[in-house]
């Protein structure tokens, strides 16, 4: 029997929760995170609508999750989020401890990667999953702020 | 006539919300936020009581002085915090441009200088103000904890 929990699954729910992101005006990046295939937290970037910069949708998902699982590690747990994380979401999720994420569309400017951020030495990083359906919603997004 | 309203009069006060957290069983780390020599913002660190790892002290401070001042960018403000800012602090504070950050004791581990992370560059960054009281309370947490 196939499998159908791929990460493009999972990403999928990440995009539907970008999508609702675009709706209210937010930049459109959302997130979910898993355990053994069961969806335990959805997220999306409410930094306009909250007036707050550390409103990213993984800070806001590895805080459902904690809450959720009783314990602020998230091991075993994978992030799906449509965005590379930037410094301040790699580092919380260095302190999380997560075991995988995986990440839609790269961030060139303000992704850690660029910024010089550290991931957990546990923690898996996959990326480009859905790349190009993630990065063209930023890319409307954009397109209609100007 | 003198100016009271000195950098150690601030660390003070953080240096005070840091013994707070150390009393509670926290990682011993306090700070405020300051507009124009008035604190808008006090916090300690909290991950072990709120079970999350993204409860720094910092986080709180920021969230908290948005709150205040109705608006996400923190122009104007400054940070006094006991323990140099880790990656995610410093991610958290590179997106609200916050106009200084101050700090105590320098973390050569974690903090976001070891760790690779960067300040907006609107950013600046002042440190070692009462380094030994805010290096010597976690020293003391730590020792405890052994």
């Amino acid at each position: 029997m196939e499998n159908i929990f791929t990460d493009e699954y999972f990403m999928k729910k990440a995009l539907q929760e970008a999508e609702v992101a675009f709706d209210r005006g937010e930049i459109p990046v959302g997130a979910v995170i898993v355990v053994e295939n069961r969806i335990i937290a959805r997220s999306h970037n409410l930094t306009e609508m909250l007036n707050d910069v550390t409103a990213h949708a993984e800070m806001q998902a590895i805080t459902a999750s904690a809450n959720f699982l009783g314990g602020k590690y998230l091991k075993g747990c994978t992030l799906y989020v449509t965005l590379e994380p930037c410094q301040m979401c790699a580092g919380a999720l260095y302190w999380s401890q997560i075991s995988k994420i995986v990440y839609g569309a790269s961030d060139e400017h303000r992704g850690f990667r660029a910024m010089g951020g550290k991931l957990h030495p546990k923690t898996e990083l996959v990326s480009g999953i859905m790349e190009n359906e993630c990065a063209t919603l930023m890319k409307d997004f954009f397109r209609r702020k100007r």
